[in-house]
């Protein structure tokens, strides 16, 4: 490891973002990233796999915390709130992040590429709540159901979170699209 | 186009699954699924744009399947019988299928690309169901949300319906499918 640089992983990320936001992503290559930081590309490497991961640093520990919300919900109470008291959770993340996720998205929807590692972080997150769910004892194809369910109040609602005019927390969206989807399934 | 040959697709796609279970999917090239069929490169690639396209064929034909059949049931139907309908409408393609269903899903589970492009035909599903039920005169959120319902109640309704030991048909596994995501969204 080479000398300590004071918040070198935020400041990279940073420093990505923008660029890709400025000269698209494919457009943008490590060594402009490092030079806008005035770090090094090996310290880049120190951080990031490459220049994709830096997008979906948060995705690791945002499932976990969704998992870990799930598993720790009350063990009387039925899959959808395990789901819910998951989804309140995450929500505490995307508190003041509201322009990053807008402009990290406008990155993200203008590259077939990010679009696939976004469907496939989804997808995964759905995997690891149904699992969640199976070890509270719910059966199939209830566990994958209810996580699918849950993966898709999050999509929908974090899409409208980030719309223009949007000014809702998340987690007041979280629990409406909630009770949008349970209205929707109850043939409302 | 050369000259006329019987049945060159279906020949093509089944030597394609043939090669692609015995031997990998990247293992395989075009030619050997060529001389397999005593058929030339030429004449695949006059039906396929590559070994990928094989395997999902027959997404274009179901998404259109599925989005008619929602568009077609009576405006009077709540969107998740919309959606019902429409569930219930692509099962008939799965009809003495599950044999090739069950080979195929071997295939992409065993290839992170197949899987990534599974994962694109779902989100791509997803988008058109939505368009079709804003065109019921669904708004947004609702619109979304029972699009993604349906994707979901067909996503593990397939995974059922291919699993080993099943036998129950696809409609029958789709409706089951939709009443168990019915029941725990229900809190159930």
């Amino acid at each position: 490891m080479g000398r300590w640089e004071p918040n070198a992983r935020g400041r990279l990320a940073k420093a990505a973002l923008e660029l890709y936001s400025e000269r698209g992503y494919e457009q943008t290559t490590v060594a402009e990233i490092a030079k806008r930081t005035g770090l090094t590309e090996r310290t880049f490497f120190r951080h990031y796999a490459d220049k994709r991961e830096v997008l979906f640093d948060g995705s690791n520990a945002l499932q976990e915390l969704f998992v870990n919300a799930v598993a720790g919900a009350p063990q009387s109470a039925p899959p959808i709130d395990a789901m819910a008291a998951g989804l309140a959770a995450v929500s505490e993340v995307f508190v003041d992040r509201r322009a990053h996720a807008r402009q990290r998205q406008a990155v993200i929807v203008a590259n077939a590429e990010l679009q696939e590692r976004e469907l496939i972080k989804l997808a995964s997150l759905s995997a690891a709540l149904a699992d969640a769910l199976r070890r509270r004892g719910i059966a199939e194809p209830a566990a994958s159901l209810t996580a699918e369910a849950g993966v898709a109040v999050f999509k929908i609602g974090f899409e409208r979170w980030i719309e223009a005019a949007e000014e809702r927390t998340m987690a007041q969206l979280m629990q409406e699209s909630m009770d949008e989807l349970k209205a929707v399934t109850a043939g409302g």
